[in-house]
């Protein structure tokens, strides 16, 4: 099939499918979760052969996948995510009576999903950005990741067989291989209506940028990485020097560096105990074994980052990586505020097991550096209650920056529920107003139309006076379950 | 004031602004609204030289614009838009805990609004987007239209003793004159997270393009006008002729046509009632007495278009507009659908009180019609209840071209609440997902942000585990007022 009877079948679904009852999506959406989990221990080793991910890993992954499916489906039965609104009419309103106005949110259309390397299931094929524009009611095509085809077929195999078992039509889910072009020929396609991206800056701006120059643009959710700053203050550090060098080394470590949370930036009090935190933070990644990465080019990359970065001035080597073709030994660098401020190099991603620690004088040079940070999924502080309480100005500075906000804990490990933003400002993504993890990510595929004075039969049943559903609706600009 | 110094004013004064409580600003908007009134009759006087539109109109757009002010207000008391949810810990939690996550939405930043033409007081200074940007928390700098220079100064003088009153900086809402080259300054510029724009296709795309290659991308609601389709079904055709001619008529010379909703085309069947149908529209938008458009670059225009358009081939000119500097005299043309589908340059808006009318043969043609309209911010379905519920394949194309879909009345007059969507996909507008009227509108100035295990005294009081302000939120899934 050529890319454009791709796109044409996709339409052609998306008339039934956006038709599809929320019940019937939502076994649709469990059902992909059970022929996943029946694919069994092949799923999981076919995928550590294409992605060098232990086993153990792979069956958390695995786990996620199926609990995101799980968390939509749960969604969809509750309808509140469609923000169902209605106005009843007024007609003896003065000056001018009131129409009977009706609002919920519809699919887009069909959605171009691009697997994520370092995500062989829970970002891929049936992950989470293809889970959320199922739920929203848009077919998928889906650009399989060229770093796991195999595990990409057997789960494409999953979405086939529920897909049948439910009736639906074939078109709902695509599966697509293929070089950039084919990349780009669906991004361009006038029948997408809308597109997500797990990679990286280069990767994601190109889309964006293509999907603005469309005759007719479209949104574009790219996640695009992020250095995730840690900021570690004054009292806390001293307080606690060995437990946050062990907490930061694992966070660094955690996957062979290669989430897009890990925390690649560490601000530390320049004071007595910077020496300790930097010698156990040197320890624990100098004594690391290094692990496979999951693919040569992401190796490649990662020591042409680091060899680009450890050369910029001011910038001093503590660990030094040897470079392998497969395997990512850990690294660490460490410089000060000053240096950090003159050099936006600095900022730049080195995706795997390394972290800059950028060592800082007082509270208003942590300050200056927050104001010059580009946007980030997460941003870390770690303080005491006292400090953080004190630290009014880095907390609201940092919070401009960034998706999530942790006060303790590490970046790595994103919770999929309906409180998680896994997003943030340019360029960590392409719109900030969204997240691509939790049940949030639905809202991205879908937009709202109103009905004005409509007969009841051609209201869906989620705007129908009965509420047969019986959701959550705004009547009136209120919160209700009542009917109207 | 630089333009660089307006844009440093705006963000200085965000850092204050951002952290206002909910109160202080429905306590502002109100103010704001409140002002407006105490302008008195001068306002209207003044807007009704500079627009040439008449009071009785202007009464009630200064009545709707201190409406939204008080909507917005309501909203912010209610709290219920800034979508609060909480995943509270779950420390026991196998295999791995989880932390306690709280998200809600939070302004962007800086907005920049444009003044539009057609609505001096409802879409201008403390019109719609400002008001809505304002109550999300975002300070605005206004690019007064051109048209009503006056009428914006007093309308500023009206905001600045507002925020006067409540104590809030004078950064908070800006006033700017200028031309096009001062609008593409305020966009390019890098403390701008956001423009709103009501306009032409021309204007709004132009916008557009420019956030799109800032080298930090924003989001732009450029609502950029619509056609707003008319569908007459057969049977409703036949047995109310004469009223849906009258309706249709009304509708086109409401505001001289000068509304973003005015129906432009208009489909009937080719039947017996054709001639009766388009003999009574002609003869209403002819015997109309053509009023003053806004200004005479709108008048220009308006002929230019209708010029352009009536030479089309296949286009018979039913009612004829003779060229005036500023009066807008109506127009009437019909032509066939076959010939229409040949044709997109018959899709293209003609702003002012002409509609061009589309015979049809049978649904069939009706629903080719359909499938190929461009984005619309409106689109009418006029059917009996029995053809309606015969016309879900029409009801369906219509549904995906359109923010709004009317099945009785007229698409002019657009209701501020929070049910309406006035939007809708390109070229009706840039972003699909969003609404200009109505409180839904706030949404387009917020992102969402997670904190993680934060301490209560860092969290916004939305957030708080006592629900200080009592407002809805999500708490583990599910819609509650209650405590943590």
């Amino acid at each position: 099939m050529s890319l454009d009877q791709v796109l044409q079948t996709a339409e052609v679904a998306f008339h039934t499918y956006k038709k599809t009852p929320a019940q019937v999506k939502a076994t649709f959406l469990r059902a992909i979760a059970t022929e996943i989990e029946n694919l069994g221990d092949e799923l999981l080793q076919v995928a550590s052969q294409e992605s060098n991910l232990p086993l153990a890993r792979l069956t958390g992954e695995r786990g996620r996948t199926m609990n995101q499916l799980k968390a939509f489906a749960e969604l969809l039965e509750q309808g509140g995510w469609l923000e169902a609104t209605i106005d009843p009419a007024l007609p003896d309103r003065k000056p001018l009576p009131r129409p009977d106005l009706r609002r919920m949110l519809f699919p887009l259309g069909p959605v171009v999903v691009f697997g994520a390397s370092n995500f062989p299931l829970a970002f891929s094929t049936a992950g989470g950005d293809s889970a959320s524009a199922l739920a929203a009611g848009c077919p998928v095509v889906y650009k399989e990741h060229p770093g796991h085809p195999k595990t990409s077929q057997l789960v494409f195999g999953a979405i086939q067989q529920a897909l049948g078992s439910c009736g639906l039509p074939t078109g709902v889910f695509q599966h697509v291989s293929g070089g950039i072009e084919v990349g780009q020929e669906l991004v361009k396609h006038p029948k997408t209506k809308a597109v997500a991206f797990t990679g990286s800056y280069k990767g994601g701006k190109a889309i964006f940028d293509q999907a603005c120059q469309r005759e007719q643009p479209i949104p574009v959710y790219a996640e695009m990485g992020s250095i995730n700053p840690v900021f570690i203050l004054p009292e806390k550090a001293e307080a606690e020097t060995v437990t946050l060098a062990e907490q930061a080394a694992a966070s660094v470590l955690m996957g062979v560096g290669q989430f897009c949370t890990c925390p690649g930036l560490v601000f530390y009090p320049q004071s007595q105990t910077t020496e300790s935190f930097l010698d156990l933070l040197s320890q624990k990644l100098g004594e690391s074994i290094g692990d496979k990465m999951l693919h040569e080019g992401i190796s490649k990359n990662y020591y042409q980052g680091l060899t680009r970065l450890l050369a910029e001035s001011g910038v001093e080597t503590l660990v030094t990586a040897e470079e392998d073709v497969l395997t990512g030994h850990a690294a660490l660098a460490r410089t000060n505020v000053q240096e950090w401020l003159k050099n936006t190099a600095l900022q730049e991603e080195v995706f795997g097991p390394f972290t800059l620690v950028v060592t800082y004088n007082d509270m208003a040079e942590l300050e200056q550096a927050a104001e010059v940070l580009l946007g980030q999924l997460t941003c870390t502080i770690w303080g005491t209650t006292n400090e953080l309480a004190e630290a009014g100005n880095l907390v609201d500075t940092v919070r401009e920056k960034c998706g999530r906000l942790l006060f303790a804990g590490v970046p790595t490990g994103v919770e999929v529920s309906p409180a998680m933003t896994h997003g943030g400002p340019f360029p960590a993504t392409s719109d900030s107003r969204s997240t691509s993890v939790g049940t949030n990510a639905i809202k991205r595929f879908a937009r709202p139309i109103t009905f004005q004075s409509a007969p009841q039969d051609l209201l869906p049943d989620e705007l129908k006076d009965q509420n047969p559903l019986s959701i959550w609706r705004t009547v009136d600009g209120q919160f209700t379950k009542d009917p109207i």
